[in-house]
């Protein structure tokens, strides 16, 4: 990591050190907002997924807000909410291997952990951890919805894992794990409503072929920040998990809004310096690729429709300028990363601003937790 | 980072938990003595670019073999360095920015420290700073080469500029930046060959233009694994930054050679574990794109043509497979990742392999160092 503290609390703006991770503390307010009005009043309940943020502070500010709990993605990642205090996780994903089982079976003495499972051998291994360390587990199954990832089919593939999962003691069937990762960049607000309705028929058939051996189904969770408004209205899901919401990167500000969907606003930010200028026709920033993911496109600079971030190279990002005067040496800048989870995970911490001046730094606690 | 580590000193690689950064030390050690043996005999000297890396372990081991420092590519990275007690750093770049400086100078208080300028501002405020701290930089005006990037126009421009740096007695004009950085992955040996030549014409009529003004251009520096032989046989270059020829990655590879370039090895690896397995065609492994950088396109499978990453999700990768026996659940896999250097600044630590046996676990000391 950086020697050194890239702000301290009280500096104006100016004084960032950059390339440097920006939270907008009004915006992402307003839009911790926004979700909580959208579920008020609904049977749904928000488990905000921490893989975007990593970050215990905005963990607790979900939960204090109504979340149920959060989800992470890897063990080591739920292991880091767990020492900071958070007592419900869900780790959507399969977990394979001895030391991450090991240590997924030790959060569960501290915390209520859930994990998913997609084939039999899964189980077989999550029971006898399970017991080994005399814990119980939450296990959803996991149902292929569209996006032809991980999951089996919906239906009778997964009442067969289901009562797998019910015949062992150490474990306790929670429900049905059903996100649909690729309808969430769907450009069109048609599409993605199509791709939501094909889940939520597979939750739907699924749900009733586990009930059909009277098992009772008590979670379907899934939702992200593209298509969740279909999630809460569909009467099957009473779970989502949308994480960019806080945040907003480019590429689900790309995607159309339908009528009635929310439009949530950019809060995060990457802060830099134009650091070459020496052609009429382009300026050279100190934000590449490893100050902002590009893994799903170039980031866009935040209130310059006048600059268009074209190319990065590691630690340079190359604007196109329309005028010769439009930015100097030495001008900062802010970026719309173009994703928002892969750029976080870039930094040991956020600086979190309200207005011009700079009112906390909150640890990435979760940064790099991969295992 | 994860709260445990990936792996112990003396477990055989298939106790590595997954995903985590391996590096092959026979290959590794092969790659630095094919640097070695290339430059042997020649008047150019490596200057090795420790962006590729970010480990003083790895930059000890450079020097020890014969190069002359490193380089590294922001100011905080070269602070890591310096701290680790490397003596001589070249920052390839333009520095900007008060905090930054500030840093710079107190660098240059412990080590030999040298920085790029294309902007008479530029060279302004490294003398300012420089003064104020009582100390002396080396100075090197960069040239644009043909990248665009960037870099002053060659020739009377160049001159300019190192006109002013020889003007301020905290600066020392060292001598001349002329990187290619597109030429390298230039897929065709005589594109990169084209490329390279006119780098050269560039450095020389710089180098050319200042010594009309009697100022002594010491060092022409750049060159990278996908061209240094052409830097090292120029008779103008005299120092060459190649980087990834220690790790070597996809897209290196993916460069067409010529009769006598030489052919590094890959030795830097993503160890993954197949997760999910529910599909004839399919496999889904736990390294995604916070594990493995898709900047410059996916990683491949090692030594597994049957095998092939298609898709890169936060977490997951999708394989496609050739038929349904040739993977199976809990398998382990090598990736080679597509771009080395983003991908070893996810990771805190690298996993140093012997055969089968973990020899040594190097922290990634300047991982994150973006400022």
């Amino acid at each position: 990591m950086s020697p050194w503290k890239a702000a301290q609390l009280g500096d104006h703006i100016s004084q960032i050190d950059t390339p440097s991770l920006v939270l907008d503390l009004d915006a992402f307010e307003r839009n911790l907002a926004r979700m909580r009005l959208a579920l008020q009043g609904s049977h749904v309940r928000l488990r905000a997924h921490a893989k975007s943020h990593k970050c215990p502070h905005i963990a607790r500010r979900q939960i204090e807000l109504g979340a149920i709990g959060i989800c992470c993605q890897k063990v080591s990642e739920a292991a880091v909410f767990v020492q900071a205090g958070i007592q419900d996780i869900l780790i959507t994903n399969e977990v394979i291997g001895s030391t991450k089982l090991r240590h997924l079976a030790q959060l569960a003495r501290r915390a209520r952990i859930g994990v998913l499972v997609d084939h039999a051998q899964q189980i077989e291994a999550l029971s006898a951890v399970a017991m080994a360390h005399s814990v119980s587990l939450d296990v959803y199954v996991e149902i292929n919805v569209g996006a032809n990832r991980c999951g089996v089919a919906p239906g009778e593939a997964a009442a067969l894992l289901a009562r797998q999962v019910v015949a062992n003691s150490s474990l306790r069937f929670a429900g049905l794990q059903c996100y649909h990762g690729s309808a969430q960049h769907q450009r069109l607000p048609q599409d993605r409503a199509a791709a939501i309705a094909s889940a939520v028929e597979a939750a739907r058939i699924s749900r009733q072929a586990i009930e059909s051996c009277g098992i009772n189904v008590e979670r379907i969770t899934g939702g992200g920040t593209g298509t969740f408004l279909h999630e809460r209205d569909s009467g099957v899901f009473n779970e989502i998990q949308a994480g960019s919401y806080i945040f907003m990167d480019r590429d689900y500000s790309d995607n159309q809004l339908a009528i009635g969907d929310i439009a949530f606003e950019h809060a995060l930010f990457v802060r830099t310096t134009v650091m070459s200028r020496n052609a009429s026709n382009y300026a050279v920033i100190d934000a590449g690729l490893k100050a902002s993911s590009v893994d799903s496109g170039m980031p866009k600079v935040w209130q310059r429709t006048d600059l268009s971030y074209i190319k990065a190279a590691d630690e340079h990002g190359v604007l196109s300028t329309i005028n010769a005067a439009s930015v100097n040496l030495g001008d900062q800048l802010m970026l719309v990363p173009g994703h928002c989870d892969p750029t976080v995970n870039l930094y040991d911490e956020m600086i979190c601003i309200r207005g011009d001046r700079v009112e906390a730094v909150w640890p990435i606690a979760a940064r790099g937790a991969v295992l």
